[in-house]
């Protein structure tokens, strides 16, 4: 019985390692196309910040590890071509085929292409893999760039915006929606284009960057580009094999990890995951739901039989000594969705007045109808994650705003206040339901 | 319509503003038998620290502020000496009556007094109110005493331990139960009593003090005692007014917040709370509960119906830079409520490895039964708050333990690892179950 996984990052290899646990007979093998497997992608901004010294520190397991102590056959730099699920094969790209019972998809994604002209040698940088960690920081050694400007406000952009600049370069982001981070909240908008401006950096909102030369991106001069205009699921190869895809464009899969295709599964970056709020599919390409679906994905190849539970869209990203923190639904996804959103916006303290607090701010949302949560943003300097995995965890069986205000949360004065931020929002918002 | 509330820190004044925001028009009577209010008493241990440096920092707000801001009569130096329910009077010290419509008890707690002899002039200190701390900080600067022992290692004696220590006092703590916090945790007991170790604070469990004299406690030699072994809540004036007590001595109430007399409420340390887990009330006298159950007599005493959802009992603590908290019930107490405990230990990383983490750990306790939550201690020199807040909300409705592994946490290097602790945890404790 052999079990044949494609894709040794996150989702790949916590599939691999959770089969391999329940059993200890199957034969598993992860076939991966790039050199390295077992990297922290989120780690990649900070190596090129410079915080994380070397590549290494970012690799957690080798292929030697997975063979030795895990007994699971991990190749690299072998790409597969083909899927030929009518023979439960899979083609390798040097010819080889490779039979499978059961088969996990895990191929991940890559960066979106943006709609632009690129002059050929322009310096433009993408910031996916390892490998172009390993090229940014290169140039910057290179070349000793001034001055760069990055495409696109999402996580990465933002994170790679603050790490060019703690190197010294001078840093333009340039973003096409009117908002950062694709969470369509003029708040957080406002307080991250505020904060990035203290540090330096320059966010131009609603501009959509036409060519990049050698010289910069349309009128703006630049010594290199990073374009971080999100990223798109890499579903060709399950596409081509008969895979069905879901609405959003990644691969569709049941509550079981399982695609439309018997013993063939999809988890991580590439596939579909169930928003709980919303209540259907989505592609919200996170490493954390990598993992945990390639947990499930991995025990259900394996014969288990596990749900995977869905998400509420949890996301946190320190930007430049800012902790920004969401989860759940915007006020304007709510309104997309249906809901009859009731927000307050609220400013507490970290810890007692007299013990050195610091702001956090805090935004509630929940429904008119239901008057239940449907999601918050938490913004400060410290201590953004207890309220936002508070949220976080209430919003999994999508907690009233009355039994949220009751959670019976620690207080301590050097830890937290007596009446916690998100108390104090639950409380205000019940006023307004 | 007149609300007579008696007690003005934490319940009292929080029912009483709630009352107000709600009506307008009722006439508001805070009597307070102490000379200041509305302070922290959870404060009082740093500022014999010297971190809170006066005590007017502790100070919320004075009297003067609820009559003119709030038009609440708030009275200090006011002692109620009898409640007479058939008249809807209250008699103070002075002889004086007033009669109330409605009537919130928040009378609190006091130190328990340990059985031990004390011999007269014996330097014997308690830490309960803000009169207490401010005549230990005298004796402090008056006296310079060079070694202090400490009776009772619950929450304020630990603190005080600490806040001893730093003012550069040796210490001892005695206490009489196998255990620190009333937790009846040996893994926390362990823990801590190893960390004090290394900040000079000598911790010895089921250790009884006999008599405290003029030169130490029994044959221990010391400069200062004080004692730390528990409160205790006032409920005589309520119990000759034909109010009635719980199975834990403190005040019965409903989910209303309302004792058997009618229109008459108890809140605060004086009174019980529901415990969701345990299913029935307990006495869990601490500043958060004090203020929620406070805010729901308040707004039932002005006419409406709300409920008090209840406490799981959290709690966290910080001892010499070492966060502690918990949630739910210990093993021991998982036990004696008749459940058939299961529980796991971890130790695992605040953040990735490559992002300098320190160390959490983590105990997880769920029934085997029905695979809920029931408890857990998170242990850690930071953020501990965020796991310890996610499991208090997560119990609130008894998560299952599967349920709980899928919950979609915030990650960021910088912040958080991919696998939080707490999911971590729930894993393994999911193989256990």
């Amino acid at each position: 019985m052999r079990l044949v996984v494609i894709g040794g990052v996150a989702a790949g290899l916590s599939a691999a390692s959770r089969a391999r646990r329940l059993d200890p007979h199957l034969d598993i093998v992860v076939l991966e196309k790039g050199s390295t497997i077992s990297y922290s992608a989120c780690g990649l901004p900070h190596l090129i910040a410079g915080i994380v010294p070397h590549p290494e520190n970012l690799q957690v397991y080798t292929p030697q590890f997975f063979r030795t102590q895990r007994r699971i056959d991990v190749r690299t730099n072998c790409e597969v071509v083909a899927i030929r699920h009518s023979s439960r094969q899979v083609v390798l790209q040097s010819g080889e085929k490779l039979a499978y019972d059961r088969l996990i998809i895990a191929t991940g994604s890559r960066p979106k292409k943006p709609e632009l002209d690129i002059e050929p040698g322009a310096p433009v940088f993408y910031l996916h893999t390892l490998d172009d960690a390993i090229k940014i920081n290169d140039y910057l050694a290179s070349h000793s760039p001034k001055k760069a400007v990055v495409l696109g406000a999402g996580y990465i952009g933002l994170e790679l915006a603050e790490a060019l600049r703690r190197r010294g370069l001078a840093v333009t982001v340039l973003e096409s929606s009117a908002d950062v981070l694709h969470r369509n909240e003029p708040l957080l908008t406002h307080i991250v284009q505020e904060h990035l401006k203290k540090f330096g950096i320059e966010l131009l909102l609603n501009t959509r960057a036409q060519c990049v030369h050698r010289n910069g991106v349309d009128q703006i001069p630049a010594d290199m580009v990073v374009v971080a205009t999100g990223i798109t699921p890499n579903v060709e190869l399950a596409q081509e094999a008969g895979v069905r895809l879901g609405q959003s464009g990644a691969i569709a899969v049941d509550e079981f990890m399982q695609t439309n295709l018997h013993g063939v599964y999809a988890a991580g970056d590439c596939a579909e995951a169930y928003h709980r709020i919303l209540a259907r599919p989505v592609h919200l390409p996170l490493g954390t739901t990598a993992n945990k679906m390639g947990r499930v994905a991995g025990a259900n190849a394996a014969g288990r039989r596990e749900r995977f539970h869905g998400v509420v869209g949890t996301a946190v990203v320190k930007i430049c000594d800012l902790e920004v923190g969401f989860t759940g639904l915007s006020v304007a996804q709510t309104r997309s969705a249906g809901f009859r959103p009731v927000a307050v916006t609220i400013e507490a303290n970290t810890r007692p007045k007299y013990y050195w607090p610091s702001k956090l701010t805090v935004q509630l949302i929940a429904d008119r109808t239901t008057a239940k949560l449907l999601g918050a943003t938490i913004i400060g300097e410290e201590a953004v994650l207890a309220r936002l995995n508070t949220i976080a965890a209430a919003l999994f069986h999508q907690m009233t705003v009355e039994e949220f205000s009751f959670l019976d949360l620690g207080y301590n004065p050097p830890v937290s206040p007596v009446w916690d931020p998100v108390l104090i929002a639950a409380q205000q918002l019940l006023h307004e339901l």
